[in-house]
């Protein structure tokens, strides 16, 4: 890993991005902000799972309404996304929202974005720049098209327009539906100032592409020390955000929680059912969020060196699966039905958790 | 991205790997290779689905016998998968192999190697150095520990094997299940040699988790120009690392097959159920091989940007979703029920691609 870039602490109600501090975890609700109670209980749901700032859409005044109720309930701070509208903005800050994100493709008027400034400033407010391929301004386009070089132009025009009135509380993304243009224009944007940058692929879809779209543009830029909060954005309930953003951090060591399951694809030489032991695990250990690493290994070749090098390991042999603990060698669990080879195997985990 | 680091091109049974070739992808049964019917049956399906070079475990002299009615059966070059034993190595290359992997982790006596070299250069066929963090040689652990420097190093002693051989057609891997150390062992030997190398993180284990660690490591190294095939290594059935390898390779523009679906993740904006669409369209077109960019949007505010920057998009409206093709709008589908506007959404896709 390279070393994390330098960038600003940012203070969005209580929760620092940036600095020193850890990756920031943030999803979005898609419930209809207008219903308060549905979009509280998403809210919750995905604080549970381990979200720590969740936005909110606020496309209408009936919208903004709500904010109040929202805020005072939810477990997090609450960020308000706005569009198009300067008023929105301004009843959004109103109502105690911790962060504005403001989309400088649709909201460019210097007496707006004084106003907004203003008041965002008055309330310690931070605002984030969210810079999106898919809404450049019209001027931008026509100067340089729907490209990485666009979308920093995007973000230094709005940033020069803020800072005119001496605001200085700002996060940058420059968000992109293409991976490349995504990666060029953090790189491109991180050169150049110290803003803490929030993360995300655009528009990544559905299903395996949209988390392999996320995974490489976020961990790309990641792995090279950029980044100091990220959203995963999936076609997808939400919660699955969160989960894709742990596995991403987790990945690169960043932020550790849950199961880092190290199994492997098996192959002709596989003595023991792996795959169902594993995707059985994943699902019986959901509610962990302590960090352990679990190898599950099909034979020896491989398996003696990851099982030794876990908190947990099963080895593959012809006699049944080998268990280790902290890369010692403890028991032998037979080959028998996969359910009961499995039990034994979240005892031994559990066991683990609870002893350490 | 960076441009593609120039490294040699090997030729494996006519699939060429390295130079300014298309990074390759391959997979590795997980079949009992001493059922070559089931391993046949296996290597079609992966082919099928755009695999193009298949490895097969040959951990017995059964299996090594197995060998010749594979290669002979199958569409695309068998590569043999060999541990431990010299003996398969040779039995192996004497089958008709296109190409070994060696483990220098166990196979590092100096005449067991020059027999293999020598032999393998009289078929011409590649070898395949393949480090994998799990099973370093114990003199290379006691003096590197398992890490990146000990990843290369042992490469490099295999390497320095082969070449006092006078062999020279090598491929090289080096295999971490940690991401970090993946990623910087390949960054560390594609600085010193020009042998193509084969990506993959080993033991990146099943579902979400597995994806993401293998889309990170091959990425990453991917974005930097570094890698000439890979390999994606899950718990699941192979046939999914085909279709996570092809949505790496599309991430990145290096290799395009199929649909790319660029969907927002929804939110209080959302006029049409993008997600019910997307998912349902990512089974239908399931067949599709052809390179197709589709984009599905909830609302106006990226819609427009994306759906006019795609082969085809669809813009939800409170009237239905607009569709455009090649940046053109050119019909609204009505709202209705969900299954039939995708009915309609489907019909345009195929429709567009049989006319173009």
């Amino acid at each position: 890993m390279m070393t994390k870039r330098t960038s600003r602490t940012v203070d969005v109600g209580g929760v620092k991005i940036g600095g020193d501090n850890p990756v920031v975890v943030q999803s979005m609700t898609n419930t209809d902000t207008r219903d308060a109670g549905k979009t509280l209980s998403q809210v919750k749901r995905l604080v549970e799972d381990g979200c720590e700032l969740v936005r909110i859409a606020v496309p209408d005044k009936k919208s903004a309404q709500r904010l109040p109720k929202i805020i005072s309930d939810s477990p997090v701070p609450i960020i308000a996304d706005i569009h198009y509208s300067p008023q929105l903005a301004l009843m959004s800050i109103e109502a105690g929202v911790a962060k504005l994100r403001l989309n400088p493709g649709n909201i460019t008027n210097v007496k707006d974005i004084k106003n907004i400034a203003k008041e965002a400033s008055s309330m310690s407010i931070p605002i984030r720049v969210g810079v999106n391929s898919g809404s450049l301004h019209q001027h931008i386009l026509d100067k340089y098209g729907r490209s990485a070089t666009g979308m920093v132009a995007s973000a230094e025009e709005e940033i020069g327009l803020l800072e005119g009135q001496g605001f200085e509380d700002i996060v940058v993304s420059l968000k992109s539906s293409e991976v490349n243009m995504t990666i060029e224009a953090n790189r491109t944007f991180s050169r150049k100032y110290d803003y803490p940058l929030h993360l995300g692929v655009t528009e990544a879809g559905g299903g395996r592409s949209g988390l392999i779209k996320s995974a490489i543009g976020i961990g790309t830029l990641l792995h090279e020390g950029i980044g100091d909060t990220i959203r995963v954005s999936l076609t997808e309930d939400p919660i699955e955000e969160i989960a894709t953003a742990y596995d991403i951090l987790r990945s690169l060591g960043l932020r550790k929680r849950g199961i880092d399951i190290v199994s492997c694809p098996t192959c002709g030489r596989t003595e023991i059912d792996i795959q169902k032991i594993g995707k059985s695990l994943e699902k019986r250990l959901g509610d962990v969020t302590e960090s352990i690493r679990v190898a599950l290994m099909g034979c020896s070749v491989n398996g003696i060196g990851e099982a030794g090098s876990s908190n947990l390991g099963v080895v593959g042999t012809n006699k049944g699966g080998l268990l280790y603990v902290d890369g010692n060698y403890k028991e032998t669990v037979p080959n028998m039905d996969i359910e009961k080879m499995t039990d034994q195997v979240e005892r031994a985990i559990r066991d683990y958790l609870n002893t350490r």
